[in-house]
C-alpha cells in the first residue's frame, strides 16, 4: 500500500535512449550484461538515508526547506519515514541502502534508550528488507552532529566521549550485521581539529588507530563478514580531518597493523575536496589493496566545501568506473548515492528524478569503461609504454637484483642517453571521448 | 677579495630592533641564548643555491629579468658563480647553503662528463668551505629540468631513465659525503603525472620505492652519515606528486619498510599547495617520527601555484618554530631559505636584503616560540584539555586491556552521558598574539 | 543590574601590552591619539548581534552546542537577548553594534506581525542605547534565512518576493532610521544562482537593479542620511552571488546610475572567498570612490567556505587599516566585528575574550599603520618609484593631449628603450616588518 | 609543396562518429546545417600561433621540451615556422589564426627593426592566407613577455614603457588592419600587480583607462572595422590582474565610457581561475552587451594555475555554446584554441589529434545546444519560471511606476505571503543529458 508520499507511484522502467519519460531509465537496465555480468550487479545501488529522507534543506545561512510528513522526532514518525523510503527503494529498484543510526530512530534521554529504539527500527526494516527484496550495503554510526562529539569521537580529549562512541559503534555494528549488512562505514567528521592550538595531534592519532583495531577485533568476534570502510575527507567539518585522503588513510592503518582489515570507502565530493580527482583515489586504492566501496556524487568545481550533487557528468563517471573494473569491480562494496537535492528541489518527483539520473548516469558510465577495456582502448598503448620494464635488466633493477652502483657503472660504460618519447595524452583523451 | 657584484659589501651584522639599517640584522643574533643555545645552532640557516644564483627570473608568461654576470654554460662562470655565492654566505653569515647538481655545474655532453664538472666544482667548492666555514646543509640531485625527465626519473615508463637518474644521484651522494653534507634531499617533481590515461601508477610506486630502497643501502654502504630527507609536494609541475603531503610519504615510507631510514624535508609553500598549514606537516611529521628539516618560505594565499616567497609573517612563522621545538629541534636538518626573489627585484642588494628580513622573520619567530615553551604558554592549557587520559579506566581503554563489549558495557551500566567543555580557541589565539 | 550571563562582569580596561589578564585590552585605548584622532574614533567598533547572540554553534554536519538561556521565541527571550547583548557592548565599551531584523525578533505569523514586533524591540533598544551610550552602525534586513528567500529576494523568479523583501527593506530602513543607524546595508545571500539552468541572469540584474534603485530612492524621501552599503560576497550559500566583489559591484552601480549612491562594506572573509586579499579589495573601493564600512574577521586560507573567525594576524591587520587610512579612514563605516566563536567555545567568557583579541589585534594594526604613514614609509618610496609621470610629455600622454600616432612617432624618433627599475618588494615587506 | 614535418599530411576529413581514425573528423562536418547555418560558420575555428607553434614545451620546473626545426632568431626559420603553420591550417581546413607580434618574428635591437620585422613577417602571411584561404581571426601585442614589461606596460610606473607598448600596439593593430584581422584583442598579463606596497593602484587603472582609449580612437581614425576585444584573467603571471573578470572588465569600461566600443574575448581556463564557470562569464558578458568572441581551452580542476589544455568535456563544452547561442552566436567572434599540448606530446602528430579532438568536442557541443534550443528544453521551463513576472502589477514594481511604499502598502493590505516552488535543478540536468 502506497504511503501517497510520491503520489501514483509506479515501479521505474527502463525504456531506452529515446524516452523522454522523466520517471523511466534511458541507459539503465539492471539485467543487461556488462562484461559478462549484471549491470545491477556491477553497479550495486544504494540510496543513502541521511540525505534522502531526514536532511531538512538547510544550509550555513538559511533554515528548512523541505516540508516532509515524517520529520519530528517519535518513533511512529521514524516508522512512517521508513515507509517512505522503502517505497523509494521499491520504485527505483535500487537493491542496497544505507543509514546512520541517528537517521532512523530520534535520539533517545540515554544511550541505552537511543539503542533501543534503534533494535526496534532494526526490526521494523527487517521486515520491509524480506518483504521488498532491499538490502542493506552498510550501516554506520553518526559521531558527528550530537554536541557532545564536537571535539570529535575516538579523538576527543575527554576519555568518556570515547567510551560513549565505542558503546555507539558497537550497537551500530550490531545491527548492521543483523540486518545482513554487507559492510560497516567510519566517517571521522569530527576526528580532526579546529586547530592545533588546542590539540594533541599525535595523542589524538593514538586514540583513534586504538579505536578503530577495537572495531576490527569486535567484527572478528561477533563473525560479522562484511568489510570495515574507513571514508576519508580531508576537512568539514573540522579544519583538518585526519582520514584526509586514501594515502593518509593507508599510512594510518599501516601504523596500527590494519591495512589487512580495513579499506576505504571512497567519495568523489570528498576527493574534489583533498584536491585529487576521483579516479586518482579509486587508482591509488586499488594501488594499495584498499579499495572497497564508492559514495557517488559530484562536487561543484567552484565551490569549496562539500556539494554533494547528484551526479551528471558522464565522461568523468567513465573514467571512475574504468578504474573500478580495472580494480576488479565491487565485491562487498557498492555505488551509494551519497548526494542530496538542491535545496530548492521542494516536491517528491525531484528526489525520484535525481535518483533516476545519477542511476542512469552511472549506467553510461560503465559501459563506456566496460567497451573501452574490451578494446584495451588504453591498457594497450599503457602497456607498450611501459614494455622496456619487461627486460632483463630492467626487471633486475627493480627486483633487488641490482644496486645503485651496478646501474651507474652501466649507464656510464654504455654510454646511456635515454631519448624522450611523446606521452600522447591527447591522443588517449580522444580515444576516450569515443567511448563516452 | 670581493667579486665587485654586491659592490663594498660588508659582513651584516646585529644591531637590534632599533635599527633602521636594511643592511643589518635587527632579530638575529647568532649568539643569542634561546632555550639554552645559540640562535645559530637552533636555527642552522641555509642558502638555496638554486634560487639565489641560478633562476633567471622568468615565469610562464615572461623571459629572464635578473642579468648576472655568472649566467652562461661554462666552467668558467660556473666559479665565478660560487665566487659571489660564498661571498654572500659569508656577508649573510649563514653558516650552511643547498645545491643540486644542476645548480652547480653546466650540463656536459655526456653524464660522464656531467660528473666530472661536478667532482671539479667540489673541489672547488671544498676549498671555499673551508676558506669561509660555510657547510653544506644537503644535496641534491636535479632529476626534473631536463627533458629526459619529462615523464618521471624513477618513475619513468622507459627503464633507462631509471637507470639514468639512479647514476646520476650516486653521483650527487658522493659529492654530498665528500663536501660533509649533513643531508641528501629528494624532490620527485616529476615523480608523479599528467594524466592516468597514460600511467600505471601501481608500478610507478614500486619503482619509486625501489629507487629509494637503492639510495638508503648506497648511502649504509659508503658510510654516509646524513639524512636521507624526501621533500612532499602535491602537484606542480605535475598534476599530482606521488610524494603529495607529510602523510603520503609516511604511508610510501611504511609500505616499502624505509620509515626509519627517511624523513622529510618540509617546504611551508608545499604545504600550503596540499590544503594544509605549514604546523600541520610539521606537528605531523613529529608525532609519526619523521621530521628531518624544512625549507623556509611562504606562498601567496591568493595564488594557487608554488610562489616561494621570502618569509614575512612572524605569527606563522612563530607557530612553526613552535612545532620545531617541540619536534626536538633540528637534528641533522636546518632552515633552508627555498625562496626566490620576485622576479621585478633586479638588483644585487635585492638579494642580501630578502635574507636579511627572512632571517630576522625567523629570529622573531623562534624566540616567540622559545617563550611560549618556558612559559608553558599552550602546553599547559593542552595538558589540562587531555588530562582525563591520565586516569587509569582511560589507560585502560588505550592499550588494548578494554574491548568494545567492555566499554559499552561499562558506558550503559554508569549512565555516562559526556558534557562538552571549551575549546577555548579564541583564548589560546591571544594567548599566542601575547608573544609574536 | 547584570543579567548574570557573564557572571560578576565589569568594565573591561586598558592595562597595557604587559597585563595578562585575558579581560583587558593591552592594545586598545580608546583615548589614545593616533594620528590626531581618539583610536575610538578611527576604529569605530561595532558588535555583530547575529553572530554573537543568535547563533546556536551549528554548522553542516552538526547541531546546535551553545546553550544560551535566551535561546527561543518569544518576545520576553528577546528582550532577554537584549539585555545581555547590551550589557556585553557595555563591558567591551564598543560604541556601536549591528543587526538584521530577524536576530533581534522571533519571526511572526504575518509580515505584520513581524514588523509590529521588530517595532517593540526597536523601542527596547532605543532605551538601552540612551542608557548606555551604545549606537547604532547599521541595520539590515535578513533576506536569506527563510525558505521564502531560496531562490533570490530582490532576484526572486516569483515577483510576490520581490514585493515581501522589498516591504521587509521598508521596515527595516524604518527602523534603522529610528535608531539613529549610521548605515544601512544590504547584503545579497540569495541574489545569486544555484544553476544557471534555471536561472535568467540578465533579468535577475535588472529585477536587483530595480531594487537597490527603490532603496535609495526610499532613503531620500525619508530623509535617511545614512549610507547605503552593499556588502561583496562570492558565493556561499549560493553557487554565485551577484555582489562577486568589490570591482563586480562598481559595475553595476555604475550600470543601475548608482554609484554615487551606494557603497561597500567589505569583509575580511570574503574578499579571500572572491580570490582577493583583503587589502585589494579596501585599496580597490578607494580608487573607485566607494568605500564605506568593514566586517573584520579572518577565514582559514586552508578552508574554502566562510569561516568568519576572530582575527588574529596583526601584519595583515596592519595593511588592511593602512588602506582605509589611506582612503580618509572611516566617515559613516566602522570596523564591525562579522566574526563568530567557534563552535567549541562554549562559554560566556569565550565570547568576551574573542572581541577583546579581535579589539586588541585592531589597535595594534591601526597603530601601525598610522606609524606607516607618519613615516612616510611605503608613501616615500611609492612617490618616487612613479615620479616620471610628474613630467609634461607623460601627463601629456595620460590627459589626452596624445594620441597613439604621437606616442609612437615620438618613441621610434627618439629611439627609447625604457629599462626596468627594481621593484623592490622583498625591501618594502622588511619595511613593513618594522612596524609590525 | 610540404615542409615535411607532418610527413605525408592530408586534408583532415569528416569521416562519422564510427571513424577510429584519429586524423580524421567524427563530428565536426563544416557544412552541416546547424539551425540553418553551416556549422564552420557557427564556430569559426582559430589556430592559436603561440602555443602551437612557438612554446617550447617549458614550465616552471623544466626546459625545452619541444624540438622544432624552426626554433631560432632569423626571419628565414620564422618564415619556415609560418610555412608550417599555414599547412597545419590549410590541413584541418580551420578558417581562421591567431597571433601576437612575438609570435611570428623575432624581436630586433630596437623597436624600429621590430616592427620593420613585423610587417615583412605580415606580407609572407599576407601571400599565404590568399593562397589558403585562412583567415584571421585576431591580432595581438604580447606586452608581457620581455623583461621592459615585468611591471606592466600601460600601467607600468615608468611612462617610457607605456609610450613604448603604445608604439608597439599601433604597430600590431596596422598589421592586424591589413591582414583583414576581425578582430583586436588585448590581454593584459601585466596589468596588475605583485604587491600592493610597491603599487599606485588608482594611478595604474587610469594608465590603463586612458591606453585603451587611445585604442579605440585609433582603431576608428584609420577605420578599422573590427572588434577591440580584452581578455579578462584574474591572475597569472601576476598575483592580481586589473582584468580580473568579466564583471570587473564591464566596471573599467563603464568607468572609462568604452562599454560600447569593447567588447570580451573569454577564456575557459581564465574563467575557472577567478572562481567561476565558463557559461557563468558567457552569460554574464551577454547580459552586459559585451560578449565578444572566446578561447577556448579547459584548465585542469585541481590545479591552480592556468594549464590550458585542449576541451574533451563534451557536456561542459554544449553548456557553453548553449550561451553562445543564446547570445546570438558570433559576429566577429569565433572559437580560438587557446591551448597548448602537454608537453610530454612531442610528435608533429600530437599537434594535429590535439586539435581535431578539440574541434570534434567543439562540434558536438554545438549541435547538443542547438537541439537543446530547438526543443526549448530548457528555454521553456525557463519562461514558465519567471511568469509572473509579466503580470501588470510585477511589470509595474520594475518599471519605476512603483515605490518601497506602495509595494509595502500592498504587501501588507493583501497578507502577501509568497510560497517557494521547487527549482526543479536535477530535472533539469537530468534534460541536459538527454542531449549530450
Amino acid at each position: 500500500m502506497s504511503t501517497g508520499f510520491f503520489g501514483d507511484i509506479a515501479r521505474v522502467k527502463y525504456e531506452g535512449p529515446e524516452s523522454t519519460n522523466p520517471l523511466a531509465y534511458r541507459h539503465y537496465d539492471p539485467d543487461e550484461m556488462v562484461l559478462g555480468k549484471r549491470m545491477e550487479d556491477h553497479l550495486r545501488f544504494a540510496v543513502a538515508y541521511w540525505h534522502s529522507f531526514t536532511w531538512p534543506g538547510g544550509d550555513p545561512f538559511g533554515g528548512q526547506t523541505f516540508e516532509r510528513p515524517w520529520f519530528g522526532d517519535t518513533m511512529e514518525l521514524a516508522k512512517h519515514k521508513a515507509d517512505v523510503a522503502f517505497e523509494m527503494f521499491s520504485a527505483l529498484g535500487t537493491p542496497y541502502y544505507c543509514f546512520h543510526d541517528a537517521d532512523v530512530r530520534p535520539e533517545g534521554d540515554t544511550l541505552k534508550e537511543s539503542i533501543a529504539r534503534l533494535d526496534e527500527i532494526a526490526d521494523y526494516f527487517a521486515g520491509k528488507m524480506e518483504k521488498t527484496g532491499t538490502k542493506l550495503l552498510w550501516g554506520t554510526a553518526n559521531l558527528f552532529s550530537n554536541r557532545r562529539y564536537m571535539a570529535g569521537a575516538a579523538t576527543n580529549p575527554d576519555p568518556d566521549v570515547f567510551a560513549y562512541a565505542a558503546a555507539t559503534v558497537k550497537s551500530c555494528i550490531d545491527v548492521t550485521k543483523r540486518l545482513g549488512g554487507e559492510n560497516y562505514v567510519l566517517w571521522g567528521g569530527r576526528e580532526g581539529y579546529e586547530t592545533l592550538l588546542n590539540t594533541d595531534l599525535s595523542r589524538e592519532l593514538d586514540q583513534m588507530g586504538r579505536f578503530l583495531s577495537m572495531v576490527v577485533d569486535y567484527k572478528h568476534r561477533i563473525g560479522f563478514k562484511g568489510a570495515i570502510l574507513i571514508e576519508p575527507k580531508p576537512q568539514e567539518p573540522t579544519k583538518h580531518q585526519y582520514d584526509f585522503d586514501v594515502a593518509t588513510v593507508y599510512g594510518f592503518l599501516k601504523r596500527y597493523g590494519l591495512e589487512n582489515e580495513v579499506k576505504v570507502n571512497i567519495e568523489q565530493g570528498h576527493a574534489i575536496l583533498a584536491g585529487h580527482s576521483f579516479e586518482h583515489e579509486l587508482a591509488l586504492a586499488n594501488a594499495l589493496g584498499i579499495f572497497g566501496s564508492i559514495d557517488m556524487n559530484r562536487n561543484d568545481y567552484q565551490s569549496g566545501w562539500d556539494t554533494d550533487q547528484f551526479p551528471n557528468n558522464v565522461p568523468e563517471m567513465a573514467l571512475a568506473y574504468y578504474q573500478i573494473l580495472l580494480a576488479g569491480g565491487f565485491t562487498t562494496g557498492g555505488t551509494n548515492f551519497d548526494a542530496k537535492l538542491r535545496r530548492q528541489s521542494l516536491d517528491p518527483e525531484d528526489l525520484l528524478v535525481a535518483h533516476i539520473g545519477g542511476i542512469d548516469c552511472c549506467a553510461r558510465g560503465l559501459k563506456a569503461a566496460a567497451r573501452m577495456i574490451e578494446d584495451k582502448a588504453l591498457s594497450g598503448p599503457l602497456a607498450e609504454r611501459y614494455a622496456g620494464w619487461d627486460e632483463a635488466e630492467a626487471e633486475a633493477m627493480l627486483s633487488s637484483k641490482r644496486t645503485l652502483e651496478d646501474i651507474s657503472a652501466r649507464v656510464l660504460s654504455e654510454g646511456i642517453e635515454p631519448q624522450p618519447r611523446s606521452g600522447r595524452q591527447e591522443w588517449l583523451e580522444n580515444v576516450v571521448n569515443r567511448y563516452v
